[in-house]
């Protein structure tokens, strides 16, 4: 009989469910599996209102029919956010999400510059209410120095706000790994696809498009840094997959939009990836725990019984290429419980 | 009336110009404007005989039809090519292709371990017959450390073998640069991309199938590194643009094929890149020159006049996307003219 290996209230703190006919075709498979996300609010127009935040948790429920599953809403970071406005949302949404201007898929609202003062009121706003600031951080350098040269901004935003919580969206270099442990309000969220790629894989062989994401993956002592912080379940790093659906005739184009789409798989790779390694026993807090106490959520309860039986991942999911498509994976969703 | 500019007999000392239908559709590209090329043997098999050889060099004349052009043939590099095979097609070629294994097209066949005592009676008869080993310098290392680390093997066979004139191809980084000036037998040619693209073209926006090629571009530092010797003429630089077509179905895929087709526009880019950084006076050495003297040619005579006239490069040659393509550059050529 094949091992099981169960997981409960599995998170994913970071997920793009886009809009439209694409949530429709692909909330389903991260409901299915996982208790809860945190939802990102890069929607053209962005999520930045009261109502926006209401209607797209709304459309995200419908979309995702009886599965049993929490989508923790946020707002995209703007500078003019106050105290009052901040107030008025605050049990609508779990984390406000910033976005430097132009860096990635819908980021061209977001911030300039990042001036302490300007920053001042919502970011002490968001302090005083407990609201988490997640950021998305890289400079305009150099694709492969962006992360690290945004260090210096956490550490500023870190040591200027020292109540907010500041969550390093993705991080994907050894120079953020570092950071975490430097400052007491960093913590980071860390990718299924940078714990297993780098940049080798994306333009090593030939182009693989359907690898190539933002932050790019780095080199092999970058992923070294992720995976040792990830297999250790170190209390600071939460699983937050920034699944990114697009569909194939975007990706295989000259002109590929940026994103890996993990969502489905998610889970049983971490669990492979877990194992190989032989530290199964930390993935239930890097998949659940940790965020539960960085976040303070209770998650839906849902229990995910993963079985060692090879499992073909689709070529596609909607139109939608996954990571591994057409390959064999070691683990298989045998069933999932509720309740 | 817009000012001209007039190339002596350009050469481009690396060459794709593959075979069958392709070879129909894009020799002439390059055939109109330059005097002639190093052309590069990795085909399907590799060109690895005399009558390979002969058998090319007329597929080729064939294809370029009345144009006055002169392929300089070279081999596929074989550890087993012994001196009585090397005298016997001397007067056929004009340098050998080392490719390590596995490492671009077709390359499956190369070297693998570049252990001298195994290369010795080839290179030594080589150096004895003066044929240039032009080799593709990059290890299977990570993506963006494989050429730096193979600047170690090019210096053992530069110090092993004095008297072989070792032509690094298509240089993409600083170490490669540095590395000119150690060895008094170590040359390089340059391509017209990494002249004016860094890993930031491919992969810092969205990912760019038509600027992925083998070395992949690398950082900003590499770019400078390179521009410098290019414009200085230095004069164990050469030009060579490893123009490679490839058609776009293979370009905008999943598992997109290395090349960047430049064979149209190198003139004209090259003649506003000099122009642009007040150094049009060292193009000529750049484009024809420096290979006369390394290489020992006298190309078919040849002129070619560009006028600053905005030239808007086509969407495709017979299916083949160029660089720049669709865009507008400032050189146009004028005419051709002969003997």
């Amino acid at each position: 009989m094949p091992s099981t290996v169960i997981l409960d209230n599995p998170l994913d703190m970071h997920l793009h469910l886009r809009d439209g006919e694409m949530l429709q075709h692909i909330a389903e498979e991260s409901a299915h599996t996982f208790s809860g996300a945190v939802v990102m609010p890069n929607l053209v127009p962005p999520v930045s209102s009261k109502e926006d935040v209401i209607a797209y948790r709304t459309r995200i429920m419908e979309a995702i029919g009886n599965e049993t599953f929490e989508p923790y809403m946020t707002l995209f970071f703007k500078p003019g956010y106050d105290k009052a406005f901040l107030e008025s949302v605050r049990d609508r949404i779990h984390a406000i999400k910033l976005y430097p201007a132009g860096i990635t898929t819908n980021s061209e609202g977001g911030v300039s510059g990042f001036n302490v003062e300007e920053l001042r009121p919502a970011l002490e706003a968001m302090s005083a209410l407990n609201i988490p600031l997640c950021i998305h951080g890289e400079t305009n350098g150099f694709v492969m120095d962006r992360e690290a040269e945004f260090v210096s901004i956490y550490e500023t935003l870190a040591e200027a706000f020292p109540s907010l919580k500041i969550i390093m969206e993705h991080i994907t270099t050894k120079e953020s790994v570092a950071a975490l442990d430097r400052f007491e309000n960093l913590y980071a969220t860390i990718t299924l696809h940078h714990l297993i790629i780098t940049l080798d894989d994306v333009a090593g062989g030939m182009l693989q498009p359907h690898l190539f994401c933002k932050p790019i993956a780095k080199r092999p002592e970058d992923k070294e840094a992720l995976l040792e912080v990830a297999l250790d379940a170190h209390p600071k790093v939460m699983f937050g997959s920034d699944s990114a659906p697009h569909p194939r005739h975007a990706k295989e184009a000259c002109g590929c939009a940026a994103g890996v789409f993990t969502a489905p798989i998610a889970l049983q790779v971490l669990t492979e990836l877990f194992e190989k390694h032989g530290r199964l026993e930390n993935l239930q807090n890097f998949i659940s725990g940790n965020a539960r106490k960085i976040y303070g959520i209770i998650p839906p309860a849902k229990k995910v019984i993963l079985e060692k039986k090879p499992f073909k991942v689709p070529g596609d999911y909607n139109g939608v290429v996954p990571m591994f498509a057409g390959e064999e994976i070691a683990y298989s969703v045998k069933g999932v419980t509720h309740g």
